[in-house]
């Protein structure tokens, strides 16, 4: 966490396209990218503990729960030296729903950093470049292929989620043990207890020096920024038109008109809009501007930051 | 909940078998039984408030959350007049780590749910007959078997539960979109959200009913608890003999032959144990009746009621 | 599967209740049980051998699959001194779908696996005792109740298939890697390849033993078939009255009235059914005896077992 | 399958960039990334083919398979008369592990189409573009962003996979049925086989339209191909060098530094070999040139096009 709040105020207002499906949509910057992931894992850690609280629970009541022969005191005094408190009603062992709930949390987790780790490997695929991995000094790239740099970690990480997943899917099914208790959830637990706690492990640690050594090229996000020639503003610049008294459907084909044309060559978006006299008459040249301004897209970053990071 | 804790409270000292790995191991309550799921679903409950309480949140703030044409005052005011909490840090949409964490607490009330299916399936299979769904007035048993009637509404549990399950994965690997937002999530959700919903609704309500419904047959129970001629008593009396001052490893060979000598039929385990005069000279006939006095295993139900029920 | 096939040869008539959903149904026998363990396992063979078929292959060509400096005639020398072909259209690597199949395939020898246990473990309980997994000379039983033999080796195997389902989510999600390749699949398939073989040769192992070693009590498969005193033939008496001219429902409605009494105790349904003389006019005494032979159950076992093993 | 293969051929030699870990590598054609397309679905619809033969099976054999009162003869005239076989040793029902097969081949076909729409969506990016989903006739783009066209076909078809995959956990959990037979499976099936049948076919139409109006950029794959100066032919150029007598560890710091240096910007990677003393000497002239040849790359296109599709 304290990785990823650095990071994000390092990178509050570095601007970069914002990208729904795959393609660019409108302005953001790169700190509200990584504060979501500094929320999203903050939320995680939240419902973490509430699974750990949820299984620090012992039991020691005899053969099916009874306490025939051991005092709940006794229980209760064992238990509590060791930081745990009596099972509600114990079987023969603690209930296994505390595991499920346990191991579900952590493929939970898996899923938000493959969600990190997704968004890294496309920022350093080669026609986007926006970031890196940072290489150890010395440290060699492909051995086939001297040219390349590439993003394993970020890979590696999201193999090391799929395993996760599928040891929750096991610690789910010891639930429905039979009556007092069967022995079948003990060859599952053998494994999945320090897998995948280990792999856990393992991957925040990763993840950490990862996002502590990442490189950003923040020259090249503006670079992609641009790539579509002004057409990112277009969604601004149809609501200023909308706004200006002009019907939606009017403004949209206006609009759509010269994207695509921008988007074939010639003059950018911002220029075919300039010089069309409809534009000129429905927003004004300072109008116009205020379309194009980065300033409307970086304006509520300092509202979104206080909400997550306090003042 | 409400049902669980009445059907509890109303077999609270009704003694039945309790059984580990399918054997018959030590004198319990049905009315433990049902107080171990009570505690289980209000843990579950616990846990799916916290979740819903994280999913009750929404966005309106642009194509990539940051804004430009409408004011987070805006969203604040739209959200609470529907309940909701704007979403952190907004991307196009709200981060379906929310949506995860929301189907797998379903597919983990389905766990707890099976246990308790599972668990009324065992005890109304012939050989065990503890308990029975309840059959409506005039309802046939089998077309082809008159003779039978069958436990289809924890079976047809068992089988939802499946699907939760499988719920549960599409939802957690809608997790890691792509960069603001990509569409996968959408064909899933189309499915999931209705089909997990009303399934887990379904789910309770059928479980509810059985619950309700359910015919619980104390003498069985009765009958049961002595199928092993006295030898689920072994415990208690091996703990009695080696508290007596004979070492463990006596005490053990000692029970474990009377207790196998029993269970091949002639004089039950009291009887052979009374009979032998180690045993009398351990125990006296006062500490023998102690260690095959049901009164052991019942003394503290009262406390584990109390510890979840409240006084 | 040859410790299968003779359990099933050993035990071809050993009658025994056949049940569905838990309650007792109409008479089988062990040896048919046994023997749709043996024809499951083999198609299951069938499977692993198209699966183990499909990924005997391998890659040698070049960092992206073109051969740009390697002939594929230098690949197939290499490939097939390894018994391997060489890959459709390689990429970087050898296409993740025959992975992901060979592990679903392990997967699915599991639920098989499970199948097996899980009906060995219902067979060992207390109240049916039909068979016993073996224990080993001077084995002791459960430490703390000398009286008790537990089923661990069925149960044992229940967990094990969990797991194999995970491995198995993990591999289908290797499938869809980017472009050429990435490595994402590598930190999967260091954990999968050698847990997940390791674990299904191991649980293969742990069920030869367990069957070759399996104790089966035809004494008590008899004491339990007459458990429901005789109410076990009601589905072939109904068939028979219903073809000797009565109304079906006519039938229903005789056969459940005596079933049910005889059920709740006294006279046994054959003794009840004797002494109605409806029963006796539509079948005479020959005919009633027909719907209580044994015979009738058994009559087809062969053809079963020639369909299965051949002559 | 027809789609797949006009495809391939159609672009069997337009060269395009290889990619691993998302960043260029080497050279191939978009024809090799389809027919590895074409030969991944075939391998599957030969497992299929097998899934589907090994379903194909029913049974009329009473209630719990011992045919007491019907003869197999009459089950093999009523099934053949349904294009079916007799299940081999029939419980209840047909056993489960059919289903578990068709539903988990059901997956793996899931799992082979996200590859091919994780593809397309990679090559959707506004970065790349080098194919586009066709957009029918006046269609309109983004209601909120007029300029924008989206793969939303492809990622329709991902999230449809993630459905896919939680109903073949579901249906491996169906095969381990208790004894004869329990109903459990009953409540699974009747979502699952419409469910999974239904998206599996919607996705295969889906993909075929897709597939068949798939816009291909020719000219911007071959622009993508030189995006890193010449680089992308580091590999081959490192491999002639050490045919040349140089040792590896040379050429490679060779190559690695005029590699690096060209990624800079300035000269291109061709133009600094060229201008090298020591690699004019290793090579000559020529020699260089067949280093940096495109034809070296598809050189043998042919033979794996005659491998997968025959002469």
């Amino acid at each position: 966490l304290s990785v990823l709040k650095e990071l994000a105020v390092r990178y509050k207002y570095s601007v970069c396209i914002g990208r729904s499906h795959g393609v660019h949509a409108e302005p953001t910057t790169f700190g509200i990218k990584v504060l979501s992931w500094y929320a999203e894992i903050k939320r995680w850690l939240r419902s973490f503990e509430e699974a750990v609280r949820e299984i620090r629970v012992g039991k020691i009541a005899g053969a099916v729960g009874t306490y025939h022969s051991i005092s709940p005191k006794i229980e209760e005094f064992l238990l509590s030296s060791l930081g745990l408190r009596a099972e509600d009603v114990p079987s023969q062992i603690v209930h296994r729903d505390r595991h499920a709930r346990f191991f579900s949390t952590l493929s939970l987790l898996g899923a938000s950093v493959e969600r990190i780790a997704v968004e890294l490997r496309h920022l350093q695929r080669t026609e986007v470049r926006e970031v890196e991995e940072g290489f150890s000094k010395g440290q060699k790239g492909s051995s086939a292929m001297p040219h390349k740099k590439n993003p394993i970690t970020s890979e590696n990480l999201c193999g090391l989620v799929r395993l996760l997943r599928g040891y929750a899917l096991a610690a789910v099914e010891n639930v429905a043990l039979w009556h007092e208790r069967d022995i079948s959830h003990s060859s599952v637990e053998r494994v999945i207890c320090p897998d995948a706690c280990i792999i856990a492990d393992f991957m925040l640690h990763r993840l950490r020096a990862l996002l502590a050594g990442l490189v950003v090229h923040e020259d090249k996000m503006l670079e992609n920024l641009n790539l579509l020639r002004g057409t990112v503003f277009s969604g601004t610049t149809l609501i200023l038109l909308a706004d200006s008294g002009m019907t939606r459907e009017q403004a949209y084909a206006l609009v759509q008109q010269h994207a695509l044309a921008a988007l074939a060559g010639g003059a950018t978006f911002q220029e075919r809009m300039s010089s069309d006299p409809a534009v000129a008459q429905a927003l004004g040249t300072e109008g116009l501007a205020q379309a194009f301004a980065i300033e409307r897209h970086t304006a509520h970053v300092g509202t979104i930051f206080e909400r997550v990071l306090g003042s």
